[in-house]
């Protein structure tokens, strides 16, 4: 990832003690390359000049970012780059989707309540389905994935996709409905503890939340999604106007 | 922004002190509503029977998610909600455009670099021009952005675009580029010092930083830029498939 604007150093010219170990470990981190382990705690705080609690402030800021794999009881590594890709553009998704395993864990009935009942359009007291699996890539858990789905519109759902399965193919091949579009919203938010335990990462770190209402080709909107990815792994992207580079759309050019 | 699944409650029910300190704010805050002021520290720490560090830990997160407004010497406030939709789409940035405010605070030629030279497809001798601008909304100041177009692609750019005026627009209206699309990058990164000072954050808050490359309708790449996002008062925003719900668009249904 690039660099801030004049190596994030304000006019002033005066950093904090963290930050200025946080450069110095990014450095290190991009001469040793990925899997190599960063010399230890004591080590750096004497090459620093700083305290440890500083140098723990700066390394914590590394992990978040996923520049360095904290493993309790080991040390610190430099963690797996470039980060797993995860695209924001839902309409292919076998093909584009860098988290293609899917474990389902939750499959259960309840009431809408109010938030959700806005969402999807129907009363609070309507039920919906509360599917729920952990997403990954190559053996790794790298998001938490809670979708809802009216009850009433698939009245005949009543056991999760097949492992692996995406709920899209489930719905269009069982129930042959047909997505129409989405409009998603992306904020930081903190790993709850359950999250944590289901991720297998430290508690409270900050990740990347993706919350998704999607609608039929009707228009008629059939689930909301809550998606809590790791940040520290993944990155989320996406492509506008022409899909092909070096293919002009002149329904994308600037008016 | 909804509840994680089980309310971020584990299997076991075992949840930390500064979890459910954090709980227990939200609820405050969903209840006393914008701008009012949330009971003292002391106050919430007997309340809860916690330790003032455990309680500003939940409290920390909470600031960080946008929930509360923290400001030094004068308590704790619920913070203004909704935050700003800022959309990213890139082809009608007037309209959808959530920050519509621009200040540019750096111009100035350098060359490219191995890493921007890459990006741009230019050799690393070429030079570039860096454009820096603030974003904000209603005189709030929520986003750093730092933009780099090739020197030799616009011989003629010689100074910054007008207050509040687009990159974009002014390299369509001044040079006749026509935009073709854009990949975009998210990610969880710290606020550096000097972005701090920008912002008027804490510094070492999360953030969302987008990293972009452009091109034309040709094909060609014209811009590479770093927007870093404040994830306090944000929330980045797409739409999937058909632009207007309701309106079914056979290009976007699963097949």
């Amino acid at each position: 990832m690039a660099d801030p604007a004049r190596g994030g150093v304000p006019d002033d010219g005066d950093i904090p003690s963290y930050y200025r170990a946080k450069r110095h470990i990014l450095a290190l981190c991009k001469k040793l390359g990925e899997g190599v382990a960063l010399p230890s705690e004591r080590l750096l705080c004497d090459q620093l000049g700083v305290a440890r609690a500083t140098l723990r402030q700066g390394m914590l800021q590394l992990v978040i970012e996923g520049w360095v794999d904290s493993r309790q009881g080991s040390g610190s590594f430099v963690a797996k780059r470039p980060k797993v890709s995860q695209c924001l553009c839902l309409t292919n998704e076998s093909a584009q989707d860098g988290l293609s395993g899917r474990t389902w864990i939750t499959f259960e009935r309840r009431p809408a309540g109010c938030e959700l009942a806005h969402k999807l359009c129907i009363d609070q007291n309507d039920h919906v389905i509360h599917l729920e699996c952990v997403r990954g890539s190559d053996g790794e858990v790298l998001a938490v994935e809670s979708a809802f789905v009216p009850t009433k519109r698939f009245p005949r759902f009543s056991r999760p996709p097949a492992q692996n399965r995406s709920l899209h193919d489930e719905l269009k091949n069982r129930f042959k409905m047909l997505f129409g579009g989405a409009d998603q919203r992306m904020d930081i938010v903190h790993v709850s503890p359950r999250e944590a335990s289901l991720l297998g990462t430290l508690p409270a770190l900050p990740g990347l939340v993706v919350h998704r209402t999607s609608w039929d080709a009707r228009g008629e909107p059939f689930e909301w999604v809550r998606t809590l990815y790791r940040g520290d792994r993944l990155t989320l992207v996406n492509r506008v106007g022409s899909i092909e580079r070096g293919f002009a759309n002149e329904r994308h050019d600037l008016r």
